[in-house]
């Protein structure tokens, strides 16, 4: 298994665990992530998840080019496919969860590691954290709510710009952006950080929660799930294209 | 009557006046404000609306904790209906105005006196205005347009935190946030700071004002009227529940 | 004809030359400068379309005050009627291409000479260019998308106070509300600004860059389409009225 679940206090931590590719996001991984997320979500016990890394250096590296690379042509297409239906599956559970979900955002959190991360209710990031949406580079469109969780959060022009960049950008501006809310200086001070805010949402009433939540996402929810379908299309559509492969190479 | 109405210099000022529940959001309050709210709106002398309180303490509690507590169980629930049925009109009354439509925040607004002063136009607070959105510690979800009406300025991200919170925040706090316009020290410069902006707007073709408002607002109130319903049948689910009667306990 | 258009590099610039109505959008404008973005849209060679004015002292006067005039009145909204129809469907052209679109902000842009830039992807200005919108002197509500476009960049709250303002701002205020991305001191260094972006955006995959535009856009395009439909019928009606005469009479 790609993740290690534990249960402490009422919430569930959804440790990543799956160092040979860096926690990337590929059909292994989304699997694993989709099956807790969902038996996270209706688990009457608990009030929040909070998603983490086991490893140091980093949070997720979202789909690898290495991965990718294989993915370019027809039969590399039916397979992108069916990864691209699964981590869709993941962001909307992650987005549409009743349950209060954090991510603590250790390392780098690059492409879909970011996205997933854009689904949950709050961001505490270490200051050494980097982050990255690449897809300028690869010569690919955002997917996995990239398109969708971007701009809402910081409009139109600045995600456009971020994605036209496609730089690397620390936790700094990561907070600046509006991206994350909470940076802390080590470990340490995540924790606590994080115990501050689920101390917070346990003294409130879990059905109550779950209803605000419901009023503030459910139209967003139903343009998110819309917004992965066209997201899909276009990024099959540009994967049949030589292109992408020479981009992919120089990235691998 | 809880609203006292006077019309000066083609404006007309509601000064809610109700001191025995604080301005508190009650059926006669909502029905006098209702009342008000549509005939200025039909006013063709007036090209604003101003929202005050007659009393140095508070602008509004909103609904207030001991007349919630009424309102669990089978019979107050269809009391609670009712009264929400009557304030959401008022929440859309003043949302779809085509006068533009002041608040003066002199003292605390809570919940719903929050909600109805975030429907306006403007709000400019005095000082040492307090704000508060405690659905949270009531256990109960937002309401009278909140889910709506905040993100709207501050975004999913802030709201969700503020709800969370559920603490008491000052002027300064909410002019930060971008919940308010502008503040002012004392009460003379309140009224200088709404003459300010009245002689402005008085400069301008009321019909074109009217238009403009439509034009920017038309599709953000389709959408509130759709979460008022949402927002009324979740509120309605929780007050079944007797957790929601043990924290208004608390809270009398 | 009031647009010169030259391609460089992959790119194509279209340089307002309009001298004798300050590049003012009338319908000879308005049908040049559509045909050259429906153009420059189709062009497989180019990455981004570049709007610049030739002349020093502005960008754009939008439609003026003295062919608004002549639009008073029965057969004048007529007229009015088809110059909207032209200029709507450059609105549209602009924020709807699959091209990265910048606008260079020389000197002034006012009313639809702003909103035509608010359509584009980047703004950069030079540090003396000058903004307003000013529906509310003449007695109009907002057209060419305006109330589309600004909410969309700054809110609901900012653009009604901008629109009942209407006053003149600077580089220096759009850059803080965010309506422009950045400010150059001088010519030399806004080209040289403009050079840093479009390189960046020249080592993309054009098709992805297309696609991404369109996730981001998609929606918004067809919210603004009808935005502009509305606006239309909203300021047809206002021409109805002589206090728009009056008011216009007094800007000629």
């Amino acid at each position: 298994m790609c993740i290690e679940a534990r249960k402490e206090k009422n919430v569930i931590y959804l440790s990543m665990d799956y160092p040979e590719k860096k926690n990337g996001l590929d059909l292994k991984m989304a699997t694993s992530l989709l099956k807790n997320v969902r038996q996270a979500n209706q688990d009457p016990d608990i009030h929040s998840i909070v998603f983490e890394s086991k490893h140091r250096a980093f949070f997720s590296s979202g789909p690898r080019p290495e991965d990718l690379l294989t993915c370019v042509g027809e039969e590399g297409i039916r397979y992108l496919e069916q990864v691209l239906e699964v981590l869709n599956q993941c962001v909307l559970a992650i987005f549409c969860s009743p349950k209060v979900t954090v991510a603590l955002i250790n390392g780098f959190a690059y492409g879909g590691g970011f996205n997933i991360m854009l689904a949950c209710d709050r961001r505490i990031s270490l200051q050494r954290a980097k982050f990255l949406e690449n897809f300028h580079q690869m010569g690919i469109s955002p997917d996995l709510g990239a398109s969708y969780l971007i701009p809402r959060l910081i409009g139109y022009e600045k995600t456009f710009d971020m994605l036209i960049n496609g730089e690397i950008f620390t936790a700094e501006q990561a907070l600046q952006l509006g991206l994350i809310h909470e940076i802390a200086a080590n470990k340490q001070e995540l924790y606590e950080k994080l115990e501050q805010y689920l101390k917070k949402v346990a003294e409130g009433h879990p059905p109550a929660i779950a209803a605000t939540k419901k009023l503030l996402k459910e139209r967003a929810a139903r343009e998110l799930e819309k917004q992965l379908e066209v997201e899909t299309r276009y990024l099959l559509d540009l994967f049949k294209q030589e292109e992408i492969k020479h981009r992919l190479q120089v990235l691998v």
